[in-house]
């Protein structure tokens, strides 16, 4: 009931504080005969973690991950697979000063709230080391989804602060430390980071993910439709303060003759949709958005009170994200890799037996 | 598997079709000892219900609610409470011509993908009638969160298209068909539907809701965030397309030292968290704002394939609702009161002796 | 959390006391596509329902099932199924004077300290009228089993008391009231209930049932072992003190050589495994029995305390049966099919792919 | 889904095999505050590891257990905790004869027809080597069982093979390698054993685990009764066929008037029950009986078929216990504290109001 479990069918559990000796998890429900590449997995970690470039933390977490077992001869058993990465930088003195007041912002207040006490190095469970472990059991949920479907899943910055990418090439975004898709944006980004590093601020962004070569049929009609369980997913990842899918937002203000997407024999016209009807996927492409605060870890002191209820001031001398939403690329990728892995082995049980009545569409123009 | 249950602790499930001959559900794991007002379910369900003004579906449902057990003397037992709902109104012949056809934005093809069949009466199980039994659950999930802790649940229309309401007064919200909290506005609502319902067209719109007195402590850590639940309760509406808690999508453009929200002896200074921090209730309010889509059931044609695949056109002329918006509002307030009921239930069960090391701050201004 | 739901895949929850307006529940997980006969739920309920006989409660119930949702044009939908059965004999006054003392043996006691309040009305949730909707959605269980795989599953009356059969005829267990396979014994158990229900007094009783053609494959590894999973649901039937598979305890003086049953290309040479080995099928017939203790309700007085902790004695006057064994045939045997179902769909789910890599082995013979 | 979670409210999930680099776990849902001593779960380790005395396999395995998270200055802090268990002794040579065909009574084949490939080395996932992840667990769920109610569980075997203690002493229990409580009993059970090692056979075995000072109220009423959750829990250890709980099979012969357990001011006059009523606790010991297989790793030649298909012999080399009874005592013990740990956390989730009406009876004789 603590909820360190995601999913129903392909279902990973994590464990792990930033300042422990490591962290880890077991995904169970795996099909057996997966080919698993432990260098595929490495590099989504590695593309999660920080202190590849001046705009992240300066944490240096090599994370190694170990496979220790539902892996044989390189494919998968079907048994549980055990994940771990050691944590090997872990300056947990940075932190004792923060153990007798709260962060405006952080979890330190509701923690307190919700146990009684906290682990007050690293912030504990709510630190985003926890993420680790969540893109590698991703990766893993994107071998299934790869090797038994074909369905891609990949992401891109679509925001950060006031700044917007104006074109999108896919080649773009694994070429630079902020996965932005718009190789002239670079250089502001860059230029935008140095400055609110040097002014110990931080900033929000947003990050879009798109799953491609969904099969139709996945999701189930009321309460586990497919757009709620990747709600569910993408909201679960640290500083995430919104979510839309397809249209979104924007469909505040559509009419129904704008929205609905119109089909004909070679496809949908458009995916206002999101690649989504009634909870269920269509085969168009699925798009997500997702807004992500900007961290409360900052060099300016800020008004807070103490543990003992009186008025006092915090500063954060650690090493933070200035913008978080640079690393979420590979870990909202994993999110939504696990939701369509689970909804994937849920169809498989439920409705095996189901031949689609008419060869299903081709999916519709992706439309940011 | 098949996903017609919500919750943990506080679970409900739910059946039913909006052409059969009934809906129902169960609510398992209500607490003992719940005063059970019947005319408290049976107001909300009035609230939701169609008909009552020219702007929804003309549809009549009474929507009389049947409480089958678990109440026994005006008190819960502590055992599942079954709840039944006659269908009255089940004119299915509306519906006949769309069985060999894909209404665009509906969900008519994905269910035929999903299952190899479909139910065409009235959409079957992606109809909105199924939200009766939610708006039920709901009405006995906040019994729960006022007997226990006096949290009460509330929201309004916060936007219909292109219409903003200027001002709030929740003393207005019941006394429109809209949930509207801007009597000025009430009219130019009004007029707007008028016309667009003359056009044949439909409207999205966005709903906001918020719990108030919520204790602090609510919510897990990691995948079972409170505000990553809400997010799947709230997706989980039908055309729901988008969901923000606190500054949602302005977090986006804001820097970490506006965001935040300070602390003081005598309370936050700001909500820009919507009362949620680290996936953990802070004591604020928790507020929360879904978008909808307009309904794609539209007496304009659009262009659609049928069955064989073949191009063809659809009008759709059954009794519609021209904003699902209007109507949504004591659902997406059932599905945030079932969350808290669910993550009020699990926090005791898991931190039942926790004692707060410190008077709870009191909330900071409501921040919409 | 309240322990109302069974499955994972093929999930079935129920509400309802014996003395309320109607029991109900709701089967979530169904593949689309099986054919529902309603006359084959009927038929499985009228076999556990009481009043067939002098040997069981008087009680009358007609227990007619109403599917109110997932059927359409006789197949189901891939929705959930709602059932419900109207309670007609609501005899209440029958308990009244119960409600201030607990009958030793029954659940009147652990009711009270759990919920601290409890429905004197016929026991409430405890009563075994709540499993007539574990019949009928065993029942659909059964139709999932055989429309999909031809497995069927049956059970028997294996002893009453001291009696056991000395012969089984399969033809013979529906034709008395007992689910006896041995005719001879007929009589002796019509002269043993008669002789019991006069003294005021009740016997235990052994079940047995048995699934046939049950591929190999089916349950999981660890925690949900196949056997786990039918110990779990066979023991959640009202009475059920002990479950045994295959050899049961008669395996605790078994040597290995013996125990083990050897394979040959034909087949198992014996089943002392119960179909099970290392909580998986093995393809043979699944053999389970169960232990039902003698009903606490009697009429012979029984020392016990009231609800103010004094020293009182009780007579139960309603009417009850003196063998709960023996309508719990049906019972055992729809818990049975929950059980395959929900391992069907799971095993379907993970490992759909599987092409199994020889031909499975032919059961051995039945050993009960 | 493929079931290697254990618990709804304390839930623990394992993964390894025998023959990986290590075996582990996580416990999820553990309360904060609990003092956790390393060395309580090691004790707990030692008494079920193998290699003690030559009556168990030789394989040594010197089990540390390393708590990798959720535990800070000796409490848990609610968080997960990860469990590892590095292997250190591999002879996966041993096995590779076993590759080609299937050892009758062992899981190898049922694994082959389940995922349609098995890692041969050791029997994979169906190794009692996962048991040592249980048993850590189980350690844990009896400190929070201890530290919150005082209950106490333990265990002893009551049979092996033909010989049954005559007597129980529970000082006697821990001082020889069989968990026996008879004294007398020992020295044949030595014989009997070296007999049996010599022969190349193994024998089944019978072990009873007690549960004391549980607080009556904890269990749910249908499905999820605390007996039914029992049986689960022990029917999935490793070559159980039968379970029991209080009167158990002898239920079957007993009347009525023999079997309730009458209730004075001072406590119940005996304990047929086994301490549960209607699936909740009485507030009397647990009793529960266990019925283990004898193992089917023997030296003497089975009949058997290889993955041809094709019949062929097959004898087990590797180093085997000739009785797991013996060394199952300190599982059944863990796996009862994981359901009890479970329960006690949903007891207080849904009735953390209830105030027992009355004082709780004093708990019976027990009668095992």
């Amino acid at each position: 009931m603590s909820g360190n479990s995601f999913g129903k069918s392909f279902v990973v559990t994590t464990f792990g504080e930033s300042h422990g000796p490591a962290i880890g998890g077991i995904v169970d429900g795996c099909p057996p005969g997966i080919a698993i590449e432990p260098e595929f997995i490495q590099r989504d970690l590695d593309r999660r973690a920080p202190g590849k470039s001046r705009h992240t933390t300066q944490r240096r977490e090599p994370d190694r991950i170990q496979l220790l077992s539902g892996v044989f001869d390189g494919l998968t058993t079907g048994t549980p697979i055990g994940l771990l990465i050691q944590n090997e930088d872990q300056r947990s003195h940075d932190y004792q000063t923060l153990a007798d007041r709260f962060r405006p912002g952080h979890a330190d207040y509701t923690y307190t709230m919700k146990y009684g006490r906290r682990d007050p190095r690293g912030g504990g469970r709510s630190s985003a080391r926890e993420t680790a472990i969540r893109v590698a059991a991703g990766a893993i949920a994107k071998l299934v989804l790869t090797h038994t479907h074909g369905i891609r899943i990949r992401g891109y910055l679509s925001q950060l602060g006031p700044l917007k990418p104006q074109s999108h090439d896919w080649n773009e975004v694994e070429c630079n430390p902020f996965f932005c898709g718009d190789a002239a944006l670079v250089p502001k980004l860059e230029q935008f980071m140095d400055q609110l590093r040097k002014s110990g601020d931080s900033i929000g962004a947003e990050v879009t993910v798109i799953a491609e070569y969904v099969p139709p049929g996945l999701g189930e009609p009321v309460f586990d439709r497919l757009d709620a369980d990747i709600a569910h997913a993408l909201m679960s990842i640290n500083a995430v303060k919104g979510i839309e899918i397809g249209a979104g937002f924007a469909a505040i203000k559509q009419k129904g003759s704008e929205h609905r997407d119109e089909m004909t024999p070679t496809g949908f016209l458009t995916n206002n949709a999101g690649g989504i009807l009634g909870g269920i996927s269509t085969g168009q492409n699925i798009i997500a958005r997702i807004a992500l605060k900007p961290t409360s870890s900052l060099r300016l002191p800020g008004r807070t009170v103490d543990v003992h209820g009186q008025a006092t001031e915090v500063i954060t001398t650690g090493r933070h994200d200035p913008c978080v939403g640079i690393r979420a690329t590979p870990i909202a990728e994993a999110m939504l890799a696990l939701v369509l892995a689970d909804h994937l082995l849920r169809q498989r049980g439920q409705n095996a037996d189901v031949i689609p009545p008419l060869a299903a569409l081709p999916g519709g123009t992706v439309t940011n």
